[in-house]
């Protein structure tokens, strides 16, 4: 493809964006196919011959859109809010357009150097202290992937430099909610701890973490000859945003020498706003933390924000250093192949920097306020409607909820749950995440769509109430 | 930004992007700035309001800019051809203004059937046998990590579940050829096996794994009562684009229950071409292998692809299944979350299938074979010139060379061959990789960005002579 068809063409998809996400409103919020659908309609040998762009644009509509959940849709209201600003997608397109790849700083200086600049400004909005050293990764899940592997090396001195965790003593624990997300549980068996070694904490009325109960269990620990060496507090729960005492947390930590990480991939987004920091009161007590801009706050996926107290440590567990890597600017400049796993980046500084420039943090914090305020009205809608019910507090945009008609309990309950919910993604008209809590189903609302404004979430709840009560 | 302000300023970028590619030759290759400039240039504190997008894209050319090393140029012959044709572009810009997640099949059913054709179209462009099934990584860090990860589960009977790596008995080893990546070193430490148990298993005169070398130290370790775990085999070193005998270091494998991975991340590009894969003979032979797209063959970056020959047994390694990504569909789909670490995805299938389409496999296939006969041209000239070595076999697109003036040794001759290089590298005229071989500095030449031609090769000859020469 010639630069002059790459104009053609891009000006040509740049217009289908934008017709898209002006329309987008139109499409069933969640695909309509059935699994292989998409798949039989796709040719399984790639052409020899080079095809006509034009019959790829058509295959996208034809094929491949229909395979879409759309996401960015005013009526998603699943899993969490992934927004993906339009400044952003053009802030992406530059970093693809551009092709050059962080290998190491000379490899592309402006790579590391704008990551450390929005990085910063990441830490400056949200509120942390000067302290913390950022890092860009891809997803919360290899995030807190790295945080147990430096909590594993500070453990054992270096323990990976001589016999690894095949020859490192007495065992090691991981401590986290039982309501912690399902890459916690991931990251401490990859990093070669166990499940045996995983313990989990038991939690509160509101789904938290109880600090007293960590404490406990970590002593109990060590009074059988084991080794507490890292714990894992979420801000903001998958199932229903619950919020670990940080501060709690932290006092435990420091008083037995365990590695504090802060699973605040969701609810991380939310401190630019000064109104919610004392959600995660403590977090300067924590060594890793992990908040996600390609959530709530709206940066395209992936875009994880990985924050340290130590940047040496991390480093010193992450660094490879070849020759064919080494350049005359090593001693002056920072190599962000050693902040994490992969040796290549893409300079995915640049999609942060387009939307926080664009957009300004007001504009953010004035977002945010209004989805905390059209999920609280949803809750009072829910909290006031007969046999609806709020499971969980709502303590930033996501809602736990049910009908419960009468006489309806067990799994008759959770069969009338998955109905209403089905009916609805099923439908098109919205999309929303069914999850288990307490043993029993429920609905998730998350709201936070860019998109999505009262009157999306008005129509959610008359849709809510027609299959459920209806139904 | 609305659609319409998206459309101006997307029609604008895309512009952006044709002129730079369009002009990238007239750009010094390696980036002219020192350590901490771009930086200094930048607001340290992030804008509370929104700014003219007409700054960030005026910022983009004066800051930003000469801050990137142009891996794009003809004149790019620094660590590994990494294209970005620019159909790549586009089938990247539909994905993040799409912006959908794979968490799931049905979070965006299109993301993992597109994905599972696109690897497979792959898999049958490198002559791979459908034994393999395929799934998109970052990179290869992280595909070997995966890798070394299961096969630590595998030889352990999934230790994970139980106590991991810290109760799984008598150590296990990992072996790999002491020209292997960087990345194979930092993945044994990672997945916790310690760096006392990998083995640098020695080379021969090409630089390429000794298979008898392997088969004994494996049987010696046996006799200590050690547990050979994983050999991981390379197809295309870094350094020399070495080529192990995959074929007969699977036979050690499977003779002493070892995991085979094959590193083909660079070289495996090459096996588009039906007279390289006599280079990997003996593949069938392997557990796991990646290959990246994002290199040689030309797929914007990120795109590394993993494949394994027992899925059902990556999946048992990688799996978490909490309620809130459960679905109806379960049974009959695949679920990428559990084929990798990170839980999202973005649909990074849509570049493959876009630049697999728009160039057809003869048209990439002719592209790397114009590749190679312009490294062997190269290969000639350096023969040929009086005081030019050739210090390894040309096996692909890869020279390793060296400038020896008559009474120049040691330390001398390192200074010699840095000096030369980084006089090229700072003028911006091109762009060569120093590494050190044989404990003496080299420099690289490694050909194939998507860009260069015969008369880029020839112009840079002629300015290594200079500078060498000259010097």
């Amino acid at each position: 493809m010639t630069p002059d068809e790459f104009r053609r063409l891009g000006h040509e998809l740049i217009d289908w964006i934008a017709d898209y996400r002006d329309g987008i409103a139109r499409h069933p919020v969640q695909a309509q196919v059935a699994p292989g659908e998409i798949r039989s309609r796709l040719p399984t040998a790639p052409p020899e011959q080079p095809e006509d762009m034009r019959s790829v644009l058509a295959d996208l509509d034809r094929i491949l859109l229909p395979g879409i959940t759309h996401w960015q849709s005013p009526r998603f209201f699943g899993y969490f809010p992934a927004n993906a600003p339009l400044a952003g997608v053009l802030g992406d397109l530059v970093s693809t357009g551009l092709g050059v790849i962080g290998l190491s700083w000379q490899s592309g200086p402006a790579i590391t150097e704008l990551e450390e600049v929005v990085t910063d400004w990441l830490r400056q909005m949200v509120g942390l202290s000067p302290a913390w050293s950022g890092v860009i990764q891809d997803t919360a899940s290899t995030s807190t992937l790295v945080a147990l592997l430096c909590a594993r090396e500070r453990a054992t001195g270096y323990a990976m430099a001589r016999g690894g965790l095949q020859e490192a003593g007495a065992p090691l624990l991981v401590y986290a909610s039982a309501h912690g997300h399902s890459s916690v549980e991931k990251a401490a068996l990859l990093a070669g701890f166990g499940r045996d070694h995983l313990r989990l904490v038991p939690s509160d009325g509101t789904y938290a973490m109880r600090a007293e109960a960590l404490a406990a269990m970590v002593e109990e620990d060590l009074a059988r000859g084991l080794r507490p060496c890292a714990v894992v507090a979420t801000t903001g729960t998958t199932a229903t945003t619950a919020i670990d005492p940080v501060g709690a947390i932290a006092e435990v930590a420091r008083r037995h020498g365990l590695w504090l990480h802060v699973d605040a991939a969701m609810a991380g987004s939310a401190m630019i706003l000064p109104e919610c920091r004392p959600l995660w009161d403590g977090i300067e007590g924590a060594d890793s933390l992990v908040l996600n801009p390609h959530k709530w706050l709206g940066v395209p996926f992936d875009s994880s924000l990985y924050y340290v107290r130590d940047p040496q440590h991390l480093v010193r567990v992450m660094s490879t250093n070849p020759s064919y890597l080494q350049s005359a600017a090593d001693g002056q400049v920072k190599n962000l192949r050693d902040w994490g796993i992969p040796l290549g980046r893409r300079f995915r500084a640049l999609k942060l920097w387009f939307v926080i420039r664009e957009q300004g943090v007001e504009a953010l914090r004035a977002r945010l306020r209004r989805d905390i305020a059209n999920a609280r009205w949803l809750a009072e809608q829910v909290a006031a409607a007969p046999h609806w019910r709020l499971l969980a507090p709502v303590a930033l945009q996501t809602l736990c909820l049910r009908h419960e008609p009468p006489g309806l309990a067990g799994e008759a309950l959770d069969r009338h749950t998955m109905g209403w919910a089905e009916r609805i993604n099923r439908s098109g008209a919205a999309y929303l995440t069914p999850a288990v809590l307490d043993g029993r189903w429920m609905v998730r609302v998350s709201v936070g769509a860019e998109a999505t404004e009262r009157a999306d979430v008005a129509a959610l709840w008359e849709t809510m109430r027609r299959e459920a009560e209806g139904g």
